[in-house]
């Protein structure tokens, strides 16, 4: 078990560094900045690069409703499910301390501002509403879901894993970054907006619900459409 | 049977809900939008993802001209033609509905526009001719299910066959979008078609029809070409 | 024999399509346009797809310079070195000239211009000199030969072949486009060069002479550092 | 030994010439050019080719902190890894005197500039202090220790160790250029010090202090998280 939340404490924090560390550091820099494009692969290859690293030891969930899902679909103990939250979140918030320590070595650091935090309404990027926010989160998670139980059940093809959940990740980014800044992953909200600047705190509920909500659904669906025994 | 629609369905809700989601919401956006190339990656990822996910349960078509190739080329049975058909459409269509509902959202929303809708002449991106979208449709189809039938094949290495579809599909988007907006897939084109402004629906012949030719030569040359037995 | 001629003819065919397609169709629109970098991963793409596709008939050469590299490196039969690299060539033309038929139909069409083709000089889309054009294309032909001959070696792990070569050309775009163009390959210089406005023809040999002698190089390292027996 | 010591000296070359050359070359050109985005491809895929290529003569390491890191875990003999320190850094300054040689043919050429060279302070591509370089280049180098080792341990999948490992690249870069140009690796800090203008010489102790000490940490967290007997 200890290895397991080891694995589960560095995956969640190389997501959270990875992924809001080239929002925040990277994306907006004019002309050479990587932009929504390059954030999005950075947060999937954060799950392709420690799925293939550490998925033996831990399942490599590195989000809370991903472990939810996986136990809806009855892959994963129930007993653990809290252990591995608590060690996702913990993992999360780490990274966010060393990600806030890093920039704040900028010149003329005034504060971290959005932090690559998730909203909607005024703090959506692009101003949608909040219940297209709790739509759009909802389907993905579900899909995301969908994804992980199908590229890893018996009758797909083996090792694969981690490219077809890393790059459902970027996927999941390349659509929704406009609405939600994307988070499908509580954990993930829950670390940067500890730290942000805006409303990422009251808003913080959303995406916890929302994910957990479509991660479940995601389960169910798959239940009802796989052929596995 | 069941599971098998279950998974055009969802399959093919994901690559409208992916790709013309992308499209609609981050394409544009000014300095860090995601651009032609984000899109171009985002439709190629729902196939690679889903093919992953749900292939072992249906074959992965989710694009009634693939399977059409692939019942030419002797790799699926005709009886089940129809049948995927209908799931890919109501697929398709089911996704842009949840579109629409998390588009309409938006501050300010007076309308979805083009919608990521097919076109030629004056509703192509860059006002390409009729002419030059036919062609460029076949062609592109055509090598869709060479890739499709190679790399499924006996010969070629197990378990790749995901990667190479779905990025033989982003490959597709980069040629293509500026022409067509790039269909190569009926059940897409006519999903948003129903919902968009303009002349979709009125184009909408010509991205059934070039698709499925396209289709069907890919399928006779790879049988020409073919040295399995 | 007919049957690898037609792989290496599709093959070459889909290279010059989707890589010299993508440049002069989707590289330079405003805004949304891919790109050099959309272009470098297109060309990486066509080798990718058709190298998984159809490698298993013909070893997925779809370039003049690969089957000498190959030959030198003691992995592909002198008796059919001409008559790939005739199937490499006529893909090409063939190519350009249904790429010349799509581009003819956009608006206000008044000729293709430099239409994807190489050079150096006042023809190097940043002017460097005929120097520093030579150096880069046996450069990276020798180091792509050396991709090809170890990734698809008895050492290396089977059936990646086609990621490492396809992605390696990507990365070969992604560093040599603003000196030459990027060639590496004779074949698809030469589809090109036919039709395109300004000095391509009469800088063609550069593209042969560079791409043949770097493949050359590359196969006689290869042969001196590898394990293999 | 000597094919290990190639294999180690056109590996490194490789990933300083196609790394650094992308930056140098294609970065920059407005409009087109590849931006951070592109030259964070180019650097994970000099690695993923040549790991594909030439990882089972060398081990693939192309930077002494993974030679070290791999030691402290174990993995690496220790009585080879002065050697290889050796081709590495010989390869990464050829691969420099090559770039400079092509550079120096671009139309109106005065200098190399900073030539890709790694920095902090003013040096650092967005001003980041001597502190956030420091950190950000310990917890990056340990991560990518992580990946290596996780990726191609007995539990991982086999044969996806070079897709991990060189996109754990890409990610890498996405992340950090704007901080210090992204090293973890000092070879390629080296070789292009040597030529670049400004403080690269005087900062490179950092380059070579940071990745060290983060790669023997990486190694020290992969041995306490294993599971591996």
């Amino acid at each position: 078990m200890k290895n397991k939340l080891m694995a589960e404490f560095f995956g969640t924090f190389w997501l959270v560094f990875g992924g809001c560390g080239s929002a925040v550091l990277a994306a907006g820099v004019a002309d050479v900045g990587i932009g929504w494009l390059g954030v999005s692969l950075a947060f999937g290859l954060t799950v392709l690069t420690m799925a293939f690293a550490v998925g033996h030891i831990s399942g490599g969930h590195f989000n809370p409703a991903v472990s939810l899902g996986l136990m809806v679909a009855g892959k994963f103990d129930s007993k653990e499910l809290l252990p591995y939250w608590v060690a996702q979140v913990i993992g999360a918030i780490a990274a966010a301390v060393v990600l806030y320590t890093i920039v704040s070595g900028a010149p003329g650091f005034e504060g971290v501002g959005g932090f690559a935090s998730n909203g909607y309404g005024e703090a959506s990027p692009q101003g949608y509403s909040m219940m297209s926010a709790l739509i759009i989160e909802v389907v993905l998670t579900a899909f995301f879901l969908i994804i992980i139980l199908g590229a890893t059940s018996a009758g797909a093809p083996a090792g694969f894993g981690p490219i077809a959940i890393g790059l459902g990740l970027t996927l999941i980014h390349l659509i929704s970054i406009p609405v939600t800044n994307t988070s499908v992953n509580p954990a993930r909200s829950t670390g940067v907006a500890l730290f942000a600047d805006g409303p990422a705190l009251s808003q913080l509920w959303l995406f916890w619900v929302a994910p957990l909500v479509g991660a479940a659904l995601g389960g169910l669906i798959w239940k009802a459409m796989s052929t596995d025994d």
